[in-house]
């Protein structure tokens, strides 16, 4: 299928052009970006988009969730963590089939849709009919076979499982994976070291939880018989990439020797953060320490939904509010985090992430004309600030409209 | 008029009845809500609203923002405070006309109605077009003229336009006066008490700024020559409602001063705290000091928008982060922030703020069926943490629908 959309206000997140263009319209030839030019006048059959007085960028990247989790949204309200965990969240999670893990997914993936978001980094259980109702969906996932040291599971067995599922998806160009460790807490020392080797035979990165809490930074140093957890970064993850999630409880001594490794990514999620009382990650430090940083809703149990447009206004905000300094992280360097940060973060910054010749077309269109947008001053702080998920008009992932002025055409 | 709702999964937000009822029909008689029970029989004229399956509930209240500043949305990305007063807003302030304030408060209130914020608590310069544009769409607002001593300022000139006002619009159901001091660090003693007299004579209570950032906290204590700010709120604000607007920058012990004064609400605009640096209000521990807080936006300069959705999503989650407490603030107890709390902040709570008989119609609908609210576990979460401006689908105040199926009906 041929898409031209015409007379976009694009904001491309593409470093070699200007941040801000009018007036462009943008060829997609199947599903890769053939050209972007002003008044490109395209074959008969192409698909006409109308984008007059909107805005044009990629679609946002969400480096750190739970997809099924859908079913959990608001949970928690009156609970400490550890007992939402032992009275909510485990006991229902014992008895969910393939098929609430499909449906719970397909809820998430028609969330992303209606957000703007096209490309998700997840990490639960049952990944297989995770993959099923994604693939339905049409959005593109990066997930994984979750390690968790027990009794009844171990790096073999989930690597065996991971393995089959890469085999089984092998031709889908929209499912990628990674090695996924849940925790350092929860993981013993073996199994991690077998994932880690794993991950860099198979050229994959590492998505892990880390350091979220106080609590699993005390089981890490127990665990792993270190100072601190970065020890065991320092040790056994420099050779491949990595996303850290979360990434709240670190010292600024930590984070130095964090921004030393090269290979790092930290998916900021703000909101599951503070709604799970974690506190908040220094993230104007991690960007001064050229720390990759990209933005996650972790799931809705705690996340409470997946509009990467909430995380960004939190994101932008909370890092001014605690710093006490205006001037911390520009709305620009916001929507980085949102989009190419996060396609450099799951090793697909080639191909998404920023509006660009020969990339794949991940691309949303967004109406700014409501009342709590306009007038516009300075489009940056505009949709970080006052777009909100429902000011996505149109969902395009691979060169298919998901969503198209707000109608899903997902049959 | 008379409108009949039917079938609402009532939030009456009156702790006579159950915090949620689902079912319900409510009758309104003009501007008054005449009748709350299920299956009501209403006489053939009435105008019918289906409310199944969605949430009825009070309009919010704002308790503190500055109308005409829609127009310096998204200014102040990449300044400092005082570079962006210098260099933004201060040259634009001095050159607005009073056609300026009328259609930039025009735009403030189409915002409300479309993100179903009912009253407004508002403090700015040519009071007189402010309540023109608000009176044009139907808003509820409370205003005032405010005080700011300097040499061409004094309360004596104020107060004689502030009488003014009161005595054009005396007959005008939908405006409400207060005594608007800008702040302590603007005025001097003498007007202060000027004013404060004023609003004991006149049955009103007072508008203020409060300790909204570490500067401010320094100047007062220059201006007024005490320790803390505190004193002076003990000293002249004891026999009068007052609402503090911000209260950032106090300490416990100042909190805990400030909760035996019985008079004093807080105003708590977290967004523009955040975007401006000031911090995190101690929220918390007001709530634990019994002082009644509610919600404001603050203008759009610093606070991007006025949708109340976002501030009360903020508030809940900022508390349970900055405390690393996860119980902090309840769904519920953001949801009265929203609504009675500032009723009773406004003096208005015989009026407004609850949805009960006898008292007026200010009242929201909120549409639930959208992805990022499904399933509904908790409803009151539900809409603190997912629902947005855009899912209220009508809007009336005063019995009066300035808003249906996301349709503004204002002329």
């Amino acid at each position: 299928m041929t898409i031209l959309i015409k007379n976009a206000n694009l904001i491309s997140m593409d470093s070699s052009r200007e941040k801000y263009e009018e007036n462009i319209d943008i060829l997609i030839n199947d599903n890769i970006i053939e050209k972007i030019e002003k008044n490109i006048i395209s074959a008969n059959d192409a698909k006409i988009i109308d984008a007059t007085g909107k805005i044009v960028m990629p679609g946002l990247i969400n480096t750190h969730s739970h997809l099924p989790m859908s079913i959990f949204r608001e949970t928690i309200d009156g609970f400490g963590l550890q007992e939402w965990l032992k009275e909510k969240i485990w006991p229902i999670e014992d008895k969910l089939t393939s098929e609430d893990i499909y449906d719970a997914t397909y809820l998430s993936c028609m969330e992303m849709i209606k957000t703007g978001c096209t490309t998700i980094n997840d990490m639960y259980f049952m990944t297989d009919y995770i993959i099923k109702a994604a693939l339905k969906t049409g959005i593109r996932l990066q997930t994984t076979k979750t390690l968790m040291s027990s009794s009844s599971d171990s790096a073999k067995i989930r690597l065996e499982e991971l393995e089959k599922l890469m085999d089984t998806y092998k031709n889908e160009e929209l499912i990628s994976f990674n090695a996924g460790i849940h925790g350092l807490y929860t993981t013993n020392e073996e199994d991690t070291k077998e994932f880690i080797e794993f991950a860099k035979k198979n050229n994959m990165l590492v998505h892990m939880h880390f350091c979220e809490n106080s609590q699993e930074v005390q089981d890490i140093r127990r665990n792993y018989n270190v100072d601190s957890p970065i020890e065991v970064i320092e040790k056994y993850f420099t050779k491949i990439p990595v996303i850290l999630a979360h990434s709240v409880k670190l010292t600024d001594e930590e984070l130095e020797r964090l921004s030393r490794l090269k290979n790092v990514s930290v998916s900021h999620c703000p909101i599951s953060n503070l709604k799970l009382g974690c506190g908040v990650a220094k993230i104007q430090k991690m960007v001064d320490g050229k720390i990759n940083v990209s933005l996650g809703t972790d799931g809705q149990g705690s996340g409470s939904n997946l509009d990467m447009f909430e995380t960004m206004k939190f994101t932008a905000l909370l890092q001014k509010g605690i710093n006490e300094n205006p001037k911390n992280l520009p709305a620009f360097e916001v929507l980085k985090m949102a989009t190419i940060n996060g396609a450099k973060a799951l090793g697909l910054d080639e191909k998404i992430g920023s509006i660009k010749e020969k990339k794949i077309a991940d691309i949303i269109i967004i109406n700014t004309n409501t009342e709590v947008m306009q007038p516009v001053n300075d489009i940056f702080s505009d949709i970080v600030y006052n777009a909100k998920g429902t000011n996505v008009e149109t969902t395009i992932v691979n060169g298919k409209i998901l969503m198209e002025n707000r109608k899903i055409e997902v049959e």
